[in-house]
């Protein structure tokens, strides 16, 4: 992240109703040559792949969202395991966006299938290879452990939901628990959970997603989780502004990464031109702003 | 589910170290023949079908564990939708056990792919064609809404996290907010939810998970929520016990259904005997059991 200069996560959460036009140049020739799902997603790993190759050198993580691979079904995930090594081959970190939660024995599973790989009768299965996954607290510490087991194991990370960019994300994540709202409770938690997973440079393995368009709660949530990496949705098309961040990089300039998916991808929407040249130009305005903002804060 | 007399949910969650012997045994002769993600999905795609053919009949749905399919990445989700199809075809309902719960525009990403199909420019991508999923509430009201309206176009259903059957379930979903736990909060959320989706038998398309493991608390969430089907997973292998949830049968026949994996699938490890006729015993006795306690309640 230093070494790039960038605090940038080029969020992917790909629509097949607006790829960008080389997708749709380089699909197979023959529409009856492969079924609708396999050339959607030949086509989505096109447009991802360009992406990365426009904005990904400003950026210093990719952010897949799996929803927008699993919606076409087995070609959508061979094609999302296809974009993470291509990522990783840039030297881009690689975040699974899922959400994922659930109790500790299918937690173990998904673990296996994000970070790690699945033992099985004729030799393991590799899983998906990211970097980093992002992860739902509700059902308890019991669930997040054994992503933290296998992160603090392949050197990876995970980043747990403590207040999402939503408008309805209030409703019970600031709700108020023992006289404190729901968020923060889940930052002390997110705390915790990463006391055994901190490295040498004092951020932990287990991070924490706070909305940026609440920028207002960053500096309580810091407090209570002084050493997980804060990755921040909802920048530009959620309305979130970078300038309001300062909170995060608190204690180290690693101490944040700011997600953007649709201002990146979609930024020739506004900007006119290439969708390359438009995702480069933001990609990097944002990498600006936000490096700026971290050695003020640091 | 009443012409089945039947409220039992056979769980797939397939470890591909412990699938039934024909699994290995139909596999392709040749290692070489296809990669080992392939080679594994096949397998456990045999042992489902499997499990199916010999618990099926007892049962009124299958819920698939979908981390489980995930983790074998493309092949993986490939032979979940063969499964879904095999199961939909012996006139079972299926669920996919997900627990997704997003942002509303990945959360129609997650229902177009779950319960529809996805635009694109090739055409629709047809989705997974499950009849019900699981949601996490975490990000509120806004997150459920695209799948509750989704179901609803659809006939399908949603069952909603609301008290999970992990020992670490007490942390937060127990929690005290504004007086009362979180379950109870989140049984509300449920069925408000719900109400402009409640079909002509007065139960709703927005349903509850609550585990079999805190049969006490039944009671109470079916007050909170009357209109909802509860899924209650972890009887059996979890220590949860079928005479003990009574109350969730209490407005109609059909207003539970209880969930069993292990302690199906993995009966004959218990009962000793083949695989199919273990799986077929333990599946008709807990159908006996559950359709019993449901004419008492209801």
């Amino acid at each position: 992240m230093l070494e790039r200069r960038s605090q940038v996560v080029l969020g992917l959460d790909p629509d097949p109703m607006a790829l960008w036009p080389e997708a749709l140049a380089e699909g197979p020739a023959s529409p009856g040559g492969s079924d609708v799902a396999e050339r959607t997603a030949m086509a989505v790993a096109v447009h991802c792949r360009a992406a990365i190759e426009a904005a990904g050198g400003a950026c210093v993580a990719v952010k897949l969202q799996l929803a927008c691979f699993e919606r076409l079904g087995g070609p959508g995930w061979s094609m999302l395991a296809e974009v993470v090594a291509y990522a990783r081959a840039r030297g881009l970190l690689t975040i699974a966006d899922g959400k994922r939660g659930d109790v500790p024995v299918t937690a173990r599973a998904y673990a296996q299938g994000l970070l790690g790989d699945t033992p099985g009768p004729f030799g393991p299965v590799p899983g998906l290879g990211a970097d980093a996954v992002t992860l739902n607290p509700l059902l308890g510490v019991d669930s997040l452990e054994p992503f933290v087991a296998r992160a603090v194991g392949e050197g990876a990370g995970c980043f747990v939901l403590v207040r999402t960019s939503n408008p309805g994300a209030a409703e019970l994540q600031d709700a108020s628990v023992g006289g404190s709202p729901l968020h923060e409770r889940l930052a002390r938690l997110v705390h915790e959970a990463g006391e055994q997973a901190t490295g040498a440079c004092g951020l932990s393995s287990v991070g924490v997603v706070a909305g940026a368009t609440k920028p207002g709660l960053l500096a309580r949530l810091r407090e209570l989780a002084p050493r997980a990496i804060f990755l921040m949705p909802g920048v530009g098309a959620q309305g979130g502004r970078v300038e309001e961040l300062g909170p995060a990089f608190a204690p180290h300039p690693a101490g944040g990464l700011v997600t953007a998916s649709r201002s990146i991808v979609d930024a020739h929407r506004e900007r006119g031109g290439h969708p390359a040249g438009a995702a480069a130009a933001a990609a990097d305005e944002l990498r600006e702003a936000a490096w700026a903002l971290s050695r003020a804060a640091g």
